[in-house]
């Protein structure tokens, strides 16, 4: 097993995010869903994501933003407040990819991928109704770690979860079907699940 | 599809544990490497974690820091500024689930879980040579969200890969077989990927 070492500092850039976005798999995808203040929805994919504390419960995702793009969940989020969070099933992933593209600040994600959008019950931003299950969240601080870096932790402070997914409080995965993300258009799906004792 | 709505300040603990990280899945597993003072070696998996910056390159991982527990690893990487990160693979997934036990000041989790520690290149903390890559990283900054929840941002200064994970500078998922965490003891593999294109 010989192994290949890459002094970060070095390495080019694009190689830098092959390599860490390709070994840190699966990542789950926080699908962010925003309101821009022309009333407009916006809603896209972030695998930059993931819940860090459950008390209090709080999430975070990572992305730019972009002076040259109109629309902007991080930017969004900042200047609203308010953003949810959209668990991705088999069922939405090709929805979700499609609001990966880039796509102007009178567009609606929503109609484009052709996805309904619910009112949240404590924000104003808006649900994914096909989504299985739905954070609302409320921005609690942003880490910028760079240009194109920005950290946006939210507290969640409502879940909406279909009534098929839970057994008690316990969610179930096989009616969940969640979907993870590999790299570049790769993705899996969370069926091959296995048990390890943890003594 | 009738959704169950949570008011998450109003629930209880451990429910929102279950819900939250039961939703947020598949989680990518940081497996973390720290030195303690006395010199022996620390080894914790972490799914509160992820990368959330490629440039500059930045992962966390986060985590509880107990008073009545001697070892941790939030303490250890805020003590010594460094951590390592080691890819969990079917192959080290079950020694993973060992070190995910609670152990003493003075247990090496490496020795108890069969595992081999190698020096760093660029810091003093432990790689585990049977993880098909490892990261070494520095403590960049500390978010503290309560008593129990402490996000350690860590920017990446070296990575190991085994070349046979590599093509070029794209990692061969076929290869790296990484396993993620979804609940419980339960874990998923990442055989079952496929193909979405983003337009």
């Amino acid at each position: 097993m010989t192994k290949v070492v890459f002094d970060v500092t070095e390495a080019e850039s694009i190689d830098r995010y092959k390599l860490i976005s390709g070994l840190v798999v699966p990542r789950p995808i926080g699908w962010i869903g925003t309101r821009r203040d022309n009333g407009t929805n916006n809603l896209a994919p972030f695998s930059f994501f993931n819940v860090v504390s459950t008390n209090p419960p709080v999430v975070l995702f990572s992305g730019g933003r972009h002076a040259d793009r109109p629309k902007d969940s991080v930017a969004l989020a900042e200047a609203t407040g308010e953003f949810t969070v959209n668990i991705v099933s088999e069922d939405v992933a090709a929805a979700m990819a499609v609001t990966a593209g880039t796509f102007g600040a009178e567009d609606d994600e929503f109609a484009i991928a052709g996805l309904t959008a619910a009112p949240a019950t404590r924000i104003d931003a808006p649900l994914v109704v096909e989504s299985p299950a739905n954070l609302e969240c409320r921005v609690r601080q942003i880490v910028d770690l760079g240009e194109r870096s920005h950290v946006v932790f939210g507290d969640v402070v409502a879940i909406h979860v279909e009534e098929g997914v839970l057994d008690g409080t316990r969610v179930d995965h096989d009616a969940l079907r969640a979907v993870g993300r590999m790299a570049g258009s790769s993705y899996v799906n969370t069926r091959a699940r296995f048990e390890l004792p943890s003594r």
